[in-house]
């Protein structure tokens, strides 16, 4: 028997574990040699991880399927007193918070591993390192830190905001699902088509630093480095346009009412 | 304190900021150099302004997501006698309607330059200034004043023609938000793919405007002209097509109800 | 004052103006010469059409939005006996199928007009005769009557027999609308993209014989044949298939009920 | 007179032809020679077999829309007592499972049937023989049958364990139908778009079986092998995947309900 901290641990895992498969999946069909989706266009990574934010969401229902730390992040920035669905309800706690986020790094870890064994030998014919971390996480275009910050911010500001807004702006209701994944998955391929030109779009830190970490350590033939000198700023990025967001959802909350 | 017309402003000035950060985003990642998302084709462009209306019109619920002087002068000819939610109506007068289309040229204006700071380095390294006015603002495939006039008529004249149809015609009902963001989503990627190929579908005077001040005011690396002369059919255009086509749907109420 | 059955032809007439005005217009900015959406790909045409029925079916819900006599036809087989919404019922016979019918095609010939208007520039510099043409109606990869008809045959009664399944089936009840424009538009994405190739999917004789009319009359630049010895394939093969769909249907209630 | 075995047969038998004739259909589009959707790419692929389901899931109200044996092997193996809808249920046994696999098996070979005779004329001029193997039946980028196996699997692991928590992970309930056809074509735009890149997606053995037994006994024109030594892949490996999904959920009630 778990109790409820337990069933959202495993809901937020188990969620950002599909995430991850599906996202850096779509992006191992475009990227890596000899794959039936080679060279398939951006708009096909773009609608790829919106749907692997939408299939994530649903499995997640009862953690209210953050996936992101930035997600957790800008809720209890927004004044959250409860994560989880109605039926798993935990109080939000700094105990709480560093469970939904160790949830999603490890569910990310697991699902990078999943893309691995799902593209095993596209790994092993791609003869360029490079194209192999661009599955696990992110690179910027222009390599510059602080404007590949300013990036990552304004994205996920967008990403926190407007997902606080599909609740209405109420404060206290933790949970997204019940809202309906297909919005989430809608507004992450557009964020992905209109902002993902500079960095990839991290949008998560999860979804960037689990990966990268899998990269490490996985035995993936020919890799490279991991790019460690980059990984601050797709967790960092993130974390702060997503307490913007939700400092902002609360001042703007009369509009979002 | 602010009363419900402050509030509407200031939602449609949000809404307006967003439309035109992730409008102008995508267009910014298929036209700029070194973007991932560079020649990404233009169903992804019209797919990025489609889930740039998606999540506008979810933040400003409040004034019923307008976005757009063609819509709130559309809703005019309709006769609308209240704008925004049931929350925070407001009569419908001279006042209210400028202060609609403040917010959104407003709006418009901070989305553009939040748009330039997204895509810094893009625009710094992009060397033709053409692509760089192509982020903010439209222009015509081939320069015709008129037959640009009669495009932009056109596709200003659909878009506001539905989006009265969605609300089955009832006057006096200036809200769009409550009868979902997704309807309107689908209706603009599908009026620019149908309807973008002369102009570039401005269809909303406040998105060209609104940009094109910014491109004159932002100190872009190595910007050309803003093409004023142009500037006048996109925002004419739109004014006459939605005058139409609150008019034609007022004529046709018995088919729209 | 008119009566349902003027409110219906009414209906039906601004509903397929509108569906040929956004489906023939991305042909147009797919395949025209200069304009943005030039060479954009078979998916954005097949994408900009179903998003045509979407909007053609919101701004005809009062006669049900057929737009198409295949799908009219359709329903006659299936056994209705009411076409129209609640509001604005009439019965099945002779003269009001005929109403509908003639009210398709005068729709898609006043939508083919318009999109000549909006394309006018492109028109005039486009030199192949053959893509002019293409933008109005339909013609096939391969020329062979008899495939070219199994083809539109097939196609047409995946539309009508999946159109009637929406509905689950029900008798009598020749209204679509009411039920979602969006699994309509999906439908037809989803024939373009399938069963498309072969003959560009007519699958409906209004939209292809309307504008091929259209095409002839129209004072068009350099346009060459309307391709008449084809122009019965499009009508003749959508008919058959709506109407085998509409008696499959019948025959299969018990699994559609 | 038939009983509600019977007309579960049926059911699935024309939900899974449908599948097929548009999920083949847009592969042969694609694929052969001179159709007008030629080079398509990958994405039209995956959203034409997204959009396949989604009309195969609407005509299978009936039994509950399974189409794919791995997700009728899943819902057992997740415990279901019972298949079909509300009207024509029926209860798990090896009876219902063997005649809901015959439906769906039998539906895809005539499904591929129909495709043949759509694109007739592009089989007999296409000169490769393995693109028109590829219209019926899947094959992998790089032949390794144990790595195509955990592809196929992990795939199919993914459809049904997230089909199934649509459900809310409710036990005994085997209909997919009654919620909604349009997650589940999401969800399979996503497995294509994400993990069809080295087996090309399969995820039903069905899918796979029917076309290939088509493509063996139909007199297609300079056809060649029907590659039968991989043949096994996508029938053995969507059976594990279904079945681990079934038995994940169960163990995962917790987080799914």
């Amino acid at each position: 028997m778990v109790d409820n901290l337990g069933i959202d641990f495993l809901s937020e895992l188990v969620g950002t574990a599909l995430l991850v498969l599906l996202g850096c999946g779509v992006v191992a069909n475009v990227a890596l040699v000899r794959t039936k989706g080679f060279n398939g266009g951006f708009l096909m990574v773009n609608i790829g991880w919106g749907l692997a934010v939408f299939a994530g969401v649903i499995v997640a229902y009862a953690s209210g399927a953050h996936l992101n730390p930035a997600v957790t992040l800008g809720l209890v920035a927004n004044g959250a007193t409860e994560f989880g669905s109605a039926a798993t309800p935990v109080d939000v706690n700094f105990l709480s918070v560093i469970v939904y986020i160790g949830g999603q790094l490890i569910g990310a870890i697991i699902g990078a591993v999943l893309v691995w064994l799902a593209y095993k030998q596209h790994f092993d014919e791609e003869p360029e390192p490079a194209n192999k971390l661009g599955v696990f996480s992110t690179g910027p275009a222009i390599r510059s830190y602080g404007w590949n910050l300013v990036t990552e911010i304004i994205g996920t500001f967008v990403l926190v905001f407007v997902v606080i807004a599909f609740g209405g702006g109420r404060q206290g209701d933790g949970g997204l699902a019940a809202l309906g994944a297909l919005p989430v998955a809608l507004l992450v391929i557009g964020i992905g088509a209109s902002l993902g030109g500079p960095t990839g779009y991290a949008i998560n830190p999860a979804r960037d630093l689990g990966p990268r970490l899998a990269h490490a350590f996985l035995p993936i033939k020919g890799k490279g480095t991991s790019d460690w000198s980059y990984s601050w700023v797709p967790v960092v990025g993130p974390i702060i346009g997503g307490l913007l967001a939700g400092w902002s959802a609360l001042l703007l909350l009369p509009i979002l009412t």
